[in-house]
């Protein structure tokens, strides 16, 4: 199962906001729905939105021709899906690449859009091995931490969730830990539960359990702790933006990590597609954070958790500057910006 | 109102499980009703724990010539109390204070927990103002930051609650911040909810709220970017036990503060009555950290967050290394440690 499809002329995703306690898919027609669903993050994760990004493009060029648009409203209706969310270069990039054949008509689109999905799964599994190589690698060149903790393997502490329910199938930071798990070279996975939404609770937990692997669930506020106590051997965690100069944009509360890992001299390792890499964007000052409401900090599936009429800021993202990253994988290079090697 | 009282024989404390959304106190008249409490955090925070600890002796003491108790059975139930929860070393410095005058009857026992809760308000009275000089004075010697945000003054980041609600009265850390909003010397407030237990968002935001301070709340991995951004010019924290070296153990998530504080170069400060420190910890690799149940974290108000049978790790405390901590401030003192200057 793929967490996002081109079926019978609609978009179908795993609906993530249902997960873990329903696996349900959501059947989307018409761009507005699928903006929409990017908005409430039914379907997020870079690689995911790229993917959405490209059959968006589909859509309203599907749509357009069902409703008698104007050239002028499907290029309309093409950028308010560019726009649905502002940090993931991923999504910008996917509606680019499927937009460039509208003028060819809707089967160059579908083929366009059809190849970023296969190319997506390509990349991870790409990502995946040269990913768990170079973990592997990075992890014998420090000496050992805490034996006593349990059987032989490494111990990886990971962020919200770069999982297979972030990308087409498979995953990128997820996936590898999950290459890592087929090699039986994992202990135990440490997942943040990822405020204010939850995404490692609901989400990574979720592929972890299916996966078979040993994890614990931990505050977010716990793992640079956890770190510094010796009970991690490597952070390994995605990207929603990579700047020219190895800045990394990521899910609220990785930076943290990167500060914790640097100091206690374990890897810091960002596994993404090259589609994440934006080489317009010459460092982390320029890349636009995305704000979301206060709501979600403040309430609890309706439920408020402050005082009445408390306020929050609520940024999706931070970033981690190049110095505290070991290395960048992708499905093409390995490149390490605390050694002063630049992605672009 | 006080957060812990003696009242016609009975510790009277505010039930801090109930709030924001009730006001609520509890009547404890037997140790173990004490011993619960404490337990389940309906009374919490370095120096209220001391006020409870003391206060625990003199129920004990009562308790026992109630129910006709041996000395050997008074002993057990204070050494009961005293082991209640192991990081914070007030609870066992309150109770040992009491318990010095258990010799000497019951109204000496109670002399002695009144003068501690007593000695708690004047402590807090003087660490504020103490703190609000020393936080001045540290933000003056780091170039301005960030002047477009909205009116002068300073803006403030702290965790979870060392308020009032964590003292018999007034605070420490929010008591240092307390102090400088009635200079109007404070622009804003930045508090992190506090994951599991969010004692940010339910206690802290109700202290600054009754306060009229300008607030927001952020969740936990979020702080140290906001730090990064220049949005903080200080951070201010309490502790709930201050190594010999000046390491100190505070409520998880303080520790990627001090990361973040430290590589952003604005202060942390760490306020906290003398009875926090303890000469008999050498560093933080000897603070025993409580770890609480998993529950905590997968678990939500009685509803599950993450897959059935998920488990978590969750450490209610991290330690922050002497050298990122600026300066420790108490009834006394100012302690520089990150200078080297040792606060025993």
């Amino acid at each position: 199962m793929r967490t996002i499809e081109w079926i019978d002329g609609a978009v179908v995703i795993v609906d993530q906001t249902a997960l873990p306690q329903e696996l349900r898919t959501l059947r989307l027609t018409d761009v507005d729905e699928l903006v929409d669903a990017i908005g409430r993050l039914a379907v997020r994760g870079a690689p995911a939105l790229g993917a959405a990004g490209a059959l968006g493009v589909l859509l309203a060029v599907r749509e357009g021709r069902r409703r008698g648009w104007s050239e002028g409203e499907v290029a309309a209706a093409i950028d308010r899906l560019r726009r649905a969310r502002p940090t993931a270069v991923n999504l910008a990039w996917g509606v680019d690449r499927a937009a460039s054949r509208v003028g060819e008509g809707a089967e160059a689109v579908e083929r366009e859009a059809r190849a970023v999905l296969e190319e997506d799964v390509a990349a991870n599994r790409a990502i995946a091995y040269r990913g768990a190589d170079l973990v592997v690698e990075l992890c014998e060149q420090v000496p050992p931490r805490d034996e006593a903790v349990g059987p032989a393997g490494l111990s990886l502490h990971t962020h919200c969730n770069a999982g297979a329910l972030a990308c087409v199938e498979w995953g990128t930071a997820l996936g590898v830990v999950r290459a890592l798990h087929e090699r039986g070279a994992v202990r135990r996975v440490y997942a943040d539960e990822t405020r204010p939404l939850l995404q490692g609770s609901r989400l990574t937990a979720w592929e972890l359990d299916h996966m078979g692997a040993d994890y614990r669930l931990v505050v977010d506020g716990a793992a640079p702790s956890l770190i510094a106590r010796g009970l991690v051997d490597a952070v390994v965690v995605g990207a929603d933006r990579i700047a020219a100069n190895g800045d990394v944009a990521n899910k609220i509360g990785t930076y943290p990590l990167a500060l914790a890992a640097h100091r206690t001299g374990i890897p810091f390792v960002v596994a993404a597609p090259e589609s994440t890499v934006d080489a317009a964007t010459p460092d982390g000052a320029h890349i636009e954070i995305e704000d979301r409401s206060g709501d979600e900090v403040v309430g609890w599936q309706g439920r408020s958790v402050a005082p009445a009429g408390a306020r929050a800021v609520n940024p999706a993202f931070d970033v981690t500057p190049a110095d505290l990253v070991t290395a960048i994988v992708t499905e093409r290079r390995v490149v390490r910006p605390a050694a002063g090697e630049r992605p672009a």
